[in-house]
């Protein structure tokens, strides 16, 4: 079961996916469940249970042209988002961390928009540059603390990407991310949630990014360090787990330019052209099996 | 103004101090305004205004031993919370840390207790030691973004107190601060937020934290390295602040003890007797002019 977040003429609804395009409107299917993912989440008992049942053998009555894509959570009680998740981007950095312990940051729900939506690229005068992260992403489906790694199955409710934007000027401002992790709108966090049935095995999906259509990731998650119940344990020791809570899994290294390449004089010298995400630019992170979260990116013009 | 977030037989409400103990029930008062501090701070237009207008010249009608104190605000959009922002934190830690730029790191809503309620000390099996932080809390009344450090006064609904209780054992784990900074209910705020007519200039208060009734923390808000202006200066660069969202301004070191101190086996040299919380103790801060929020301190025993 794929799971949408949306908003239309301004309301915000929940749709389950029947085909790459349709969607059965769940405020129509099942007008007695709460209206956001996070609600049926957190209702007592099987929601999602619920759902499939109000969904089964419908017809989609709405398209993804016809809505906007919501991130699938939109205010999460708690992003927890890993650094340094992946042994290549350690090596490209030069960074170091804990082997034994995950390295956690926090983003907050202003930071994330779905697909389709403007990723928002910080004003040249501010900072730059403004760096794609692609990342999968765990939505916590059941309150749970002390879980052993190998219990945790029964508390994801599923998984999604996440773009993990970063703007690395303020990252580097301090020794805490901050608000170089937080800028408004600088990650994405979509299409839809798929349940574990339908995903299968982490270990089993690539994770592919494309900057204008050029990869510039592509890595199997079975390579990460921490796995989700790893991190699940470390969290559930401290932290009550909470339905709709999300986890974002780290995100690999660039792939390496081919042996004769020439970098241009914007380009750099260890990826395949540009790393970094310039207004008009197009992003995508694809996670195989699971579907491709795809976003433009837009100057950050605010205004009040 | 002084504004309380409490719960009385599982209902939460929204009342306004008529005296330290006395408080008007704003959900009788003006049923019509929303039924939480942040929904009023969210309204369009005057939301305090009209608090005060509904208020004026009532009795209280609950006392705050009728009810419980939850946090200020329960449920933020976004606690941003400021790190070594204390010239004699900075020495006592022997830590670095930017001059230029704040140093930013994020807690949720989960890590919150209100006044009054028991902060919860981690099993030392799993983590050690618990230590309290006395903080100024700002919280943010009105949306903003690019707002200059000396026009940020009208984005600020009011003060409270914040004890930004920390797992020190988990903050150094890695780089990023990450959950040691978000154990369940390890901080508290409260015991209200007071609106900055009444509360005046940041700069004439003084923090002091007591644990057990013995002075631990004693500084001059005047202190602060980075201001509360500079901090919306510097966050609203790249986010837009919300209504209701809250700063927590970073804790100054402790006190020094006396020439003639002769520390016991269980206390620190740097501090009069433990700095340490374990359960049974009691924690105290108190910025003068503002109020006291006074939290004990119970063994963190989860149960689902």
């Amino acid at each position: 079961m794929r799971i949408i977040t949306y908003s239309k003429d301004g309301a915000s609804g929940v749709g389950v996916m029947v085909d790459d395009t349709g969607f059965v409107d769940l405020g129509k299917a099942a007008p007695n469940l709460p209206p956001s993912l996070r609600g049926i989440l957190e209702m007592d008992g099987d929601g999602l249970g619920r759902v499939a049942d109000a969904v089964e053998g419908k017809a989609a009555d709405l398209s993804l042209d016809d809505v906007v894509l919501e991130p699938v959570i939109p205010e999460p009680q708690a992003i927890w988002a890993l650094a340094l998740n992946f042994e290549m981007h350690l090596e490209e950095t030069r960074l170091t961390t804990s082997s034994e312990y995950p390295q956690i940051f926090l983003r907050m729900p202003a930071s994330q928009t779905g697909h389709g939506q403007p990723l928002l690229c910080p004003d040249p005068e501010i900072a730059k540059p403004f760096d794609y992260e692609g990342e999968l992403a765990v939505i916590i489906g059941k309150t749970g603390r002390h879980i052993a790694a190998g219990e945790s199955a029964p508390y994801i409710a599923g998984y999604s990407i996440y773009n993990e934007g970063s703007v690395r000027q303020f990252q580097q401002h301090n020794r805490q991310f901050g608000l170089g992790k937080n800028f408004e709108k600088s990650g994405s966090f979509g299409p839809w949630m798929m349940t574990p049935d339908e995903f299968g095995d982490v270990d089993d999906h690539t994770l592919i990014t494309r900057l204008n259509g050029v990869e510039k990731q592509h890595a199997s998650l079975s390579e990460m360090v921490f796995s989700v119940g790893d991190v699940i344990a470390y969290l559930s020791t401290g932290y009550a787990l909470r339905p709709g809570d999300v986890l974002v899994m780290g995100t690999p290294g660039a792939i390496p330019p081919p042996d004769d390449w020439e970098p241009g004089p914007n380009d750099s010298k260890r990826v395949r052209g540009r790393t970094h995400m310039n207004p008009g630019d197009t992003v995508e992170v694809e996670i195989t099996g699971l579907g491709t979260l795809t976003n433009p990116i837009a100057a950050d013009g605010w205004t009040p």
